[in-house]
C-alpha cells in the first residue's frame, strides 16, 4: 500500500538558499522514498488571498514552478500541478463549507493574528480582513482530501489546519454515512534544517539576508564577500560554531570536505580564503541547477504543458470519479434515478471500470482495469514511468477491437468481448 | 437591450397554493415580458446548507422542476437550468470570496439570527453554524455575477444579499481594474399577493395550513371543507373582508366571477355552496397544471436532459468564456505568456471570435459571429425561439466546408472562408 504525500508549494517568486535546505531538498529526496506516491501543487488559488498582482502571480507561478524541476524533482515520477487546473477543488471546498463548523475557522491561527493585529491598532476586529484568509483552511482541508493524501509535511504552526482538515472530512462521513475520505496526518520534520543568512540570523526574505537560488556565480562571490564574520586574522584559529560561513558550507559539502572545512578553521584559514572555497562549494552544487532553471525559463511553454498534462490526468484519475461520488452522496444526482432504491442506484451510478495504477516494490508502473464490482479483468507488466502506463491506459480507452488489447505487456484475465465492453462503458460514462 | 433578470429557486419539495400565488405565478408571467431574459435556477448547491438528506435533495429537486414546468415555465424562452450544473460558479465564488470582506459577512441577516438564537439560549456565538451558513451570501453573489444578471427579485429581508453581491462584484472591478461584473439591483414587488390558508393565517408550511399545489380534486375538496368560516347561517350575508374562502376565490377567478361572487356573498349564499364553487374554480385552474405535473413527474429523464442541455449551453456561452477572463484578470494564466506585455497578450487570451445570441422587439431569436474584435462576420435572421438559434450554432460551430454557411437565414459579412477560420479558432480554443 502507497503512502500518498501531498505537499503545496505557495508560488512567491525565486526561491534562495534557506528555501532549498530547508524545504525543497528535503521535501524532493523524500518523493524519492519507496513506497510513496508524492503529490506537489503550486497553491495559485491560495496565493489569491494576498496576492492581488495578476502579473506578478503568474511570474511567480512560473519562477517557483521551474525552480523545483530544475532541483531535481521528477514530474515523470511524482504528481506535480497546479491548483486552478482541478477545478473540481472548489466544488469540494462548498461540500466542505457546509459541514465546516464556523466556530473552528474563527480559532484559526492566521485569522487570530490578524484580529490580534487589528486589535493593537484600536481596529474592528475584521477590520481589512477578506473572506479569504477566514477560509483558507477550508480551500486547503480540499486540497488534500480531494486526493486522499495520507500525510501532510507541514511547519509546526500548520498542524491545527491539518487538524482542521481531519475534522471537516470526519464530519462530511459521519454526515454521509461512508468513510469518503482518508482523514490526513500532518508530517512535522523536527530536525528542520535552518540556514544562516549573510548576517547570521535565519536566511530570510523580510530579513533581507538571501542569497537567490539561483544567482549566477558572480552574484554569489559578491553575496559571500557580504557574510559577516569576525575579525580574527588569517593564522588565527576560527570557531565553526556559531558561523554563518561554515554553516553554509556544511549545507552543499560532503562530510569530508566539511571535516576538512573546519580543520583548515581551527589552523587558522584566513576569511578570503574560506569566502572563496564556499563559493566553489556552493556554486560546484549550484551550477547544473542553474543551468536547468535557466533553460526551463527560456521555454515556459513546456512548463504549461506539463502541468496541464498532469492536471488532467488527476482530474481524470481521481477528481473527477471523486465528485462524482460525492454529488450522488450529498444528493446532486440525475433526478431520473428518484425513487429508485438509494443504495442500489448509488452503487450503479459510482460502479463504472475503473483503471487502478500502482507503483510496485520494483520500482516500476503498473496498472490494472477493474469492473465496477472490483473483478479484475485486465493487468498490465511494468513500465518504467507512470507517463508510460498513463499512454497506455489512454490508447486502450479508445481501443473498440480486439487486436488493440494485443501485446505482451497486457494480461487479460476475461475474455476480449468482455474488456471491450468495459472500455465503452467508461466511454459513455464520460460523454454524459 | 435586454435586462436580464435572474431568479433562484430553493428546491423544497411540492409547492403549496401560497408559493403559487405569491411567486411562482407573477414570475412566470414577469418573463414573458418584452426585453426580458430571464434566468430561473434550482439553487441545490444552497440547499446543501441547510438539507443533509440526500434522497430528499434529490427528490425536492425534481418536484420544484416538475412544479415550475407544470405552471407554464417556457424552457425555451428562459433559461431554467440547476446550479450545480455550472461548476464554474464555485470557482468565481473563491475569487470573490478573495476580495469580500469578510466584516460585511459578519452582517448578515440569517447568520445574525443564528447568533441571536444562540444567545438567548446561552451558548457559544457560532454554535452549531456551519461555514455554509456563513459563506451563503458569496455563493449566492457568484450565481448573480456569473451571468451579469441586471435585476434579481428577491423579498425585503433578501436585499441585503443583493447589495453584497454589488459590493463583492464592485470590489473585484476594482482590484482588477475592469468593469468584469455589471453591478445588479434588487427588485422588491410591494405587492406580494400574500394567500390565505385553512385557518386565515398566511399560507404557509410553518403554520400547516397549505393546500399542495397538485392536490387531486378529491384531496382539495377535503382540504377547502376545512376552511375556517364564521358560523353565519344560508341567508345571512356575509362578508368578503377577512375571508380565507374568498380570498381564495379571488386568486384565481377572472374579476367578473369575483364580483359576481362576492355579490354572492351578500345574498347570503350558505358555506357550503361557497365552497363548492371555490373548490370549481379552484380544480378548474390547476387541473390542467396537475396534468402536466403529474406527466413530467412520470418521465424524470425528460427534465434531466432539459436540465442538462441548459446548463451546458450556460456554460458555453457564459460561464466558461467569463471564467477565462477572470482567470486571466486574476494571473490564473498560461505560463508560457509570462513577460509578453499584459494587456496585449490578456486581450489576445480573450479575443476569441463569439457568437451573441438576443431577442429583437419583433419577438425572434437572433445570433451574431463577432471576431475577437469585435467585427461583424455574420448575421443570422430571426429564429422563433432561443433553442432553434442554439442548434443553428451548434451545427455552425462544426462548419468546416462553405455549403454549411448556405442557407437564407444566414447573411456573411465578410468572405465564406475568413467564418470558417474564426469557426476553427473557436474550435481550438474549446480544445485547450
Amino acid at each position: 500500500m502507497t503512502t500518498r504525500v501531498l505537499t503545496g508549494i505557495t508560488p512567491s517568486g525565486t526561491p534562495h538558499l534557506g528555501n532549498y535546505v530547508g524545504a525543497i531538498r528535503p521535501a524532493i529526496a523524500a518523493s524519492q522514498a519507496e513506497g510513496i506516491e508524492s503529490f506537489f501543487f503550486l497553491a495559485d488559488l491560495h496565493s489569491l488571498i494576498k496576492a492581488q498582482e495578476p502579473d506578478r502571480t503568474q511570474r511567480s507561478t512560473l519562477e517557483i514552478a521551474a525552480s523545483w524541476l530544475a532541483c531535481g524533482l521528477d514530474p515523470d515520477k511524482v504528481w506535480f500541478y497546479r491548483q486552478s487546473d482541478i477545478p473540481e477543488t472548489t466544488e469540494l471546498m462548498w461540500l466542505l463549507t457546509c459541514v465546516a463548523g464556523k466556530g473552528i475557522l474563527n480559532r484559526a491561527h492566521a485569522y487570530k493574528a490578524a484580529i490580534d493585529k487589528n486589535r493593537e491598532e484600536q481596529l474592528d476586529d475584521d477590520a481589512g480582513v477578506t473572506a479569504g484568509l477566514f477560509m483558507y483552511p477550508v480551500l486547503m482541508a480540499a486540497d488534500i482530501l480531494i486526493f486522499n493524501a495520507n500525510k501532510v509535511p507541514v511547519g509546526r504552526d500548520q498542524i491545527q489546519h491539518i487538524e482542521m482538515a481531519r475534522d471537516f472530512g470526519q464530519r462530511f462521513n459521519h454526515v454521509y454515512g461512508k468513510e469518503f475520505f482518508t482523514l490526513p496526518e500532518a508530517v512535522v520534520d523536527e530536525q528542520v534544517s535552518v540556514l544562516a543568512g549573510l548576517d547570521g540570523r535565519k536566511m530570510s526574505k523580510s530579513y533581507n539576508n538571501t542569497i537567490p537560488l539561483f544567482a549566477s556565480r558572480a552574484e554569489l562571490k559578491k553575496l559571500i564577500a557580504q557574510i559577516v564574520t569576525d575579525s580574527r586574522a588569517p593564522g588565527e584559529p576560527k570557531d565553526t560554531e556559531g558561523s554563518a560561513l561554515f554553516q553554509l558550507y556544511q549545507a552543499f559539502a560532503s562530510a569530508e570536505q566539511s571535516a576538512a572545512f573546519a580543520q583548515a578553521f581551527a589552523d587558522g584559514i584566513g576569511w578570503g580564503d574560506a569566502k572563496a572555497q564556499l563559493l566553489d562549494v556552493v556554486d560546484g552544487h549550484l551550477a547544473p541547477m542553474r543551468e536547468r532553471y535557466n533553460a526551463l525559463m527560456a521555454e515556459p511553454e513546456k512548463i504549461e504543458a506539463l502541468l496541464r498534462r498532469r492536471g488532467a490526468q488527476l482530474r481524470e484519475q481521481f477528481a473527477v470519479p471523486l465528485l462524482r461520488e460525492l454529488r450522488n452522496a450529498v444528493g446532486l444526482r440525475d433526478l431520473s434515478s428518484v425513487g429508485d432504491k438509494p443504495q442500489e442506484k448509488a452503487a450503479a451510478k459510482v460502479a463504472l471500470p475503473l483503471f487502478k495504477q500502482y507503483r510496485e516494490a520494483d520500482g516500476q508502473f503498473y496498472f490494472k482495469l477493474l469492473d465496477g464490482q472490483g473483478n479484475l479483468l485486465l493487468q498490465s507488466t511494468g513500465y518504467p514511468s507512470p507517463r508510460d502506463a498513463g499512454q497506455r491506459i489512454a490508447g486502450l480507452k479508445q481501443a473498440d477491437q480486439a487486436e488493440a488489447l494485443g501485446g505482451t505487456d497486457l494480461k487479460l484475465q476475461v475474455e476480449a468481448g468482455q474488456v471491450l465492453e468495459a472500455l465503452a462503458a467508461m466511454r459513455e460514462a464520460v460523454a454524459d
